[in-house]
């Protein structure tokens, strides 16, 4: 069975838009998916890119982009206002879920608060509670968020280490895709690798 | 009649692979095309932007990825080894060979050279066989190029003014486009605008 790995950071609305539709891609193709949290401020800063929001003409084009990849999706959608926001809490709160068997519906929760809800996701609060959407302790889980330095960090370098240089990244075994844009690619290569 | 503008670069990987559709796009929804020369690498300066080529990993990353674009669309491809050159003349000459009626077949010719031949379009040699190619004079043609310095800013500086930070860029009246992933939303905004 081919795998989909799938790194991603709240932070990123293609990230977000990405994640309402690999489950249903991992169906389709028979694919085993796995959920990669990392760091996209910990691979802008290693591979020398610029975030969209360093470039504000671009910023402004992904705000408008967004927006139209959302309609086209038919999925819920509201650009963040307190984008950029650190996400160094977060990914660590989704490594910390991921080890309570939470990961998926912990990164489906955090996205949809983002993203749809308006939520500033470097709030340990907002964290909190999107733990306890999905049944964890929240303030115990943003607790322990400190013993997950170390796996974030490890994931990013890995990611940056196979060859990206933004988010989300797609692996289907060492074959690199960058892009929410890039999933029937993706698909492509799990239908015929 | 609804119009689209297709402002591109020959040093642009996706701005050729944009060349080869635009037309049957236009076709399709009864648009008028104009194909509008610029210069990417005023814009990137303009905005505060990078070329992908600044960035190791994502510039290996669009080399891979434009041949999968080149695949899917079937068109020839073969990344310029040369690239990446420098534009100024040529993006020049483009407005020259505008100015004799030849703007559309010097640009698919010019583009073809590029990222077909693997032939450096910083070289005037180049650009002179390119014109001659379409039945233009070709040291003719380059020996103008200079006149039209204050046009191509003009074209960049333009496409700045209107929002745009990269290259293929597309205009739908002021809606605006930026890559050759987006011309399904071209396609779209044609249809209904």
């Amino acid at each position: 069975m081919a795998t989909l790995e799938f790194f991603y950071d709240f932070v990123s609305p293609y990230s977000y838009l990405a994640s309402t539709q690999v489950e249903a891609l991992a169906a389709r193709t028979g694919a085993a998916l796995r959920w990669r949290p990392f760091l996209l401020g910990g691979v802008l800063k290693a591979t020398d890119n610029k975030a969209p929001a360093e470039t504000p003409a671009k910023y402004a084009h992904v705000k408008v982009d967004s927006a139209r990849w959302a309609k086209r999706l038919g999925v819920p959608f509201a650009f963040a206002p307190s984008h950029p926001f650190s996400t160094v809490l977060a990914m660590r709160c989704a490594l910390a879920a991921e080890r309570h068997g939470k990961l998926v519906p912990f990164t489906h929760a955090a996205f949809r608060a983002a993203w749809v809800e308006g939520q500033d996701l470097s709030k340990p609060e907002a964290l909190a509670a999107v733990a306890a959407s999905v049944g964890l302790d929240g303030p115990a889980l943003v607790a322990s968020a400190p013993e997950f330095k170390a796996a974030l960090t490890a994931s990013t370098e890995e990611a940056v280490r196979r060859g990206t240089f933004g988010a989300p990244t797609f692996f289907v075994g060492e074959e690199l895709f960058v892009g929410n844009d890039r999933l029937d690619f993706v698909e492509a290569a799990l239908r015929t690798g």
